[in-house]
C-alpha cells in the first residue's frame, strides 16, 4: 500500500524510553538571526524540531523582527495561531477571506488570534528589535508566504497561469518575477 | 458575551419541519457565466446556498472555465478539496508549503485532490468549455485567491508591509497593484 | 500488541518520494460496466485505489446506472455523501432512522446531500444512461447493500435470527433468501 | 439562515443553573417491557431522554430480552458501541461491510464492542430473560433496524426500487411486505 | 524522528487476519479482587487489555466495591464516562472546575455522566457488594487518583513544592505523606 | 430541552458586525499580583475573556510568579499546553498518569509541552520575579488545583470518602483541612 503527501504522523515511542527530554525544548532560546532582507527570522518549535510534540496538536514559535523589519503576509493551512507580543511595537494585521483587513499596534504583552488560515503580518513599526511568541493548534502547521508561494515554485507555475491571473503583459510579470530572485525565495523560505 | 468572526454554526431546525428541499439542492444546474477577465465561473454549493449541508462536513461547488480561461491560484483554508474534470482538457496544478509544483493535463473523469489549504489552480487548455466538480469536506470551506488577498484587502494592506514584502520600490508595486483595479477585484471576489 | 479490524490507517510516505502522482488518479475515467442484475456500476475513488488520499478525509465514487438500473439502498458508515447527477434523470431518496422517506427526480446539475451512515438509492427513471459522481467526507466510506448485509453474509447469520427478526415461517425466509443466490450476492458485492 | 436535518446540537445552559439533576438519570432503572412480537426492548439513555449529556460524546441503553426473544439486526449511524451482558445467555453477533459475519456465545460479564456503524443482533439463546448494558460515544447514536427501513418507511420506498434491489416479482416482495405489518413496523420502531 | 509519551496508537492488522477474537473480551467477567485497604478494584477494558478497541474511541470497566470500600476521587484526563449501578447502593460525586460538588446515592439501573476529566468518586454505602459499569468515550481513557499523582510521584515532587501548595510546614507534609505508604501507593496504583 | 452543564458554546455574531476588537486581547498586558501565599498569579486569555478565540480552538494565559513563589500542582482537562519561560529561572514538572515526574529548571526562551490533562507546576527558583507565557488547544482549557478539588470544594466532599481515600484518621484529615482554610481556598480560586 503505497502512502500519501504531507503526512506528519510518526510512531509512538513505548512509555519505558521517555524521558523528560520529550516534554522539554531548547531551540527557540536563542534570537533568530534577522539579519536578511526582510529584517525577521521565524525559530520554529513543531514536531519536525521537537518531537515530544507528536500528537499533542500544539507548537510554538519565536518571531523575532529586526527595527523595521517584516514578517510578510503569511498563513498556516493547518492552525489557528494565537500570540503575544514579548518586546517593541508591532503592527498586526490579518485579511480574511473576504478581503477586509484588520490590523492594530501591539505592545508588551498584548495578544492576538488568527482564525485557521487566514493570511497575516507582522511589521515592527517601533525603534527596538521586536520579539513575538505566536503558538499553533497543531504539531505541525505549515506556512505559505505569500507571493512566494506563485513566484518561488519549482517546477515554475506555467507563466499563462501567472498572466492570466494577473492580467498582465510579460513586462509587468518580470517585475514582479524581479522581486523575487532565486536570493530572495531562499531567505523567504527560511522565514517559512 | 460576545462571539467571533467566520462562525458558521447555524441552529438546527426541528425534525418535524424538515423537508425534502433540506437534501436536495438546484443551485449547480446551471453553467456559470465565464465571459468575464478571467474566463471563468465558480458557482458554490455551500451551507450558505444549501442550508440543508449545515453540519454535515461537506459541500461541493461546479467551476466553468471558459476556453483559455483560468480559476487562479487559491486555496480553501478549512478543507481538502477532490475534483473531477466533466467536460473539457484542464491543466490542474498545486502548490505545496515546500514550494513544490505538481500540475497535470486532466481529461473528463479524471480526478485530484488537493490537501487542506494548499494552493491550486485550473487552467482551460483546451478547445472547448470546461467544467469540473469539485467537492469539500467542509459545509464551508471558503477561498483565498493569491494577490487578491493582498492588492485588494480593504482597508488597504500597509504601504511599507508590501514594499518590504517584495523588497520592491514604489514603482514595481504601482505595476502589481494595476493588476488589481478595482472592476478586477470584483471580478475576483465573484471568483472567491 | 495486537490490533484491531476495520483500520485504514497507511503510514504516510516521505515528502522526498512525493510525485505528481500522488495528487491525480485515474480510476473514475472509464464508464462502469453496468450490464449486470442491477444494470448499475460504482467504480471507486477511496484510498485503496488512490493512495494520495491517505488522511486527508475526502473520497469520490463514480455511478454508472443503466437505463431502468437501480444503485440499490445502501448506506455508508463512515461519512456524509454529496452527489451531482452529471447525465440522465434519476431518482434519488434517502429513509432517515425516523423511517421517513425523501425523494426526488433529478436532472443533471443537481445536487443532494446523505447525512452520515443514512440509507438512500438511486434509480435511473430516464430514457438514457445515468451518471452520478458523488463526494464523501472520509477517505474510506465503505458501504452496505440493504439485504446483502444479511442474507448474503458468511458464515450465514443464524436462521433464528432471521426468522425471528421477519416473524416469519421458514418458506417466507426462504423466498428471501431465493432473492439473494450466491451469483446476486457476488453482483452486489461488486456494487458495495 | 433556515438549518438542515438530524442536528441535535442543543444549547447549553449556564453554570449556575446546573443541578445534581444534569448528571445523574433515572430512565434505565426499570426493566423494559419485552412482551412484544421481538421479545425485547431497548430503553434509550440519549440526549433527548437525559440532557444533561448534551455535548459529552456519550450515552448508555439498556436491552431486556425475554426468552428466545431478540433484539433483532441493527446499526448505529453515528456511534461504535460497546456492551456488557449483565444478565443471561446472548448471542451476539455483528456483520462487516465485506458481508464477515463474527458470532459468539456471551455469559454475564462478557464484552463486545461494535465499529462505528457495523449491523449487530443479540439474541437470547438462555433459559432466562437476558440484561445488557451498552454505551455508544455519542450523545445521540441513532438506529436503523434492518429491514424495516425499506419496509416500514413512509411514504412507501418506490415499488420498482425494492422489485430491482430484490430481483423479485411482486409476490416475493408482497411475502415480504407481509412480515412487516403496520403493527410490526410500530413495535420495530419501538425498538429504534 | 523520535516521537512522543503516552502515544496508544498501535498499527492495525489487514482484514483478512481479523477473528472474532477481536470483537470480545473476557476480562470484564470475574468480579475483582477488592480485598485492599480501599475496598475496591478496577477492572479495565481498554485498547491494552482488549486490542480490537484500537482506533473505535470506546472502552469499558467494571468496579468492585466492597462494603464501605470507595473508589477514590480521580479523573480520566482523555474521556467522558458514563456508568450504570449493576449492583448495590452506591454514592457517587463529581467535582467540577469551579469546585462544585454533585453527589446523589444511586441503586442498581440508575446512570451517572462525568464529563471529560471531571474529579469523581463511588462509595459504596450499602449493606452488599456493589458492582458498577463504566464506559468511556476513548480506546485508552488513562486515570489520576487524587493525592497519588502527588504523593506517590517517582521520583518525589519537590518538597518545597509540596509546603509551598499546601501552605503547611514539615509536620503537616509529613502527616499527608504518611498517608501514602509504598504500600498504598501500590494498591492505589491497583486502582488506577 | 433542557442542556448541559460545562457548555461553552457560544453564537457566532454575524461578519458584518466583526470588528478588528474580535482579534486583539488587552487582557495580559499587565503583570498579574502575586503577592498571595501562593506568590503567583495566573491571568487568563480565554474565550470568556476574549470572546474572539470563540471555536478558534486555542487560547493563552500569562503566569506571574513572585521571588519563591508557585504555580502550584494542576491540570487543564481540555487541553494540552505549551509554555515559555519569559522571564526568570523556573523549575517545571509534570506527572504521567503512571506516576512518574518529569521537571527541568528552565531558562528564559525554553519551552515546555504538557500532554492533556496532565498534572503540572511551575516554581520560581530563581532570585527575579518569573514571567511565562503559556498557551492551549481549547479556547476554555479549564483548570483543577490539586487538593483545593478535594478539600474546597462546596458543598464539601463527604468526610468519608476523605478519610477513606487517605486511610487517616480525623486528625490527619484535620490537619490537612487546616491547610486550605477558606481564605486559601479563594485565593487557589483565583489561581486557577
Amino acid at each position: 500500500m503505497n502512502a500519501t503527501i504531507l503526512g506528519d504522523g510518526f510512531p509512538c515511542k513505548p512509555a519505558s524510553s521517555v524521558t523528560s527530554h520529550d516534554f522539554f525544548f531548547d531551540g527557540l532560546k536563542n534570537e533568530g538571526n534577522a539579519k536578511n532582507s526582510l529584517g525577521s527570522s521565524v525559530t520554529k518549535g513543531n514536531v519536525m524540531a521537537f518531537p515530544g510534540l507528536n500528537t499533542q496538536g500544539i507548537s510554538m514559535n519565536r518571531i523575532d523582527i529586526d527595527i523595521g523589519g517584516i514578517n510578510p503576509p503569511h498563513s498556516h493551512p493547518r492552525a489557528a495561531e494565537i500570540g503575544v507580543v514579548i518586546q517593541g511595537h508591532v503592527k498586526v494585521g490579518l485579511i480574511t477571506t473576504e478581503n477586509l483587513e484588520y490590523s492594530r499596534l501591539m505592545l508588551p504583552g498584548q495578544i492576538y488570534v488568527v482564525p485557521r488560515g487566514l493570511v497575516h503580518f507582522q511589521l515592527n513599526v517601533g525603534q527596538d528589535k521586536a520579539f513575538i511568541v505566536s503558538a499553533f493548534n497543531s504539531h505541525m502547521p505549515r506556512t505559505y508566504v505569500d507571493g512566494v508561494d506563485l513566484f518561488c515554485a519549482k517546477p515554475f507555475v506555467p507563466y499563462d497561469v501567472l498572466t492570466k491571473t494577473f492580467h498582465s503583459d510579460q513586462s509587468v510579470l518580470d517585475n514582479i518575477y524581479k522581486a523575487f530572485p532565486d536570493s530572495k525565495c531562499s531567505s523567504f523560505s527560511s522565514v517559512g
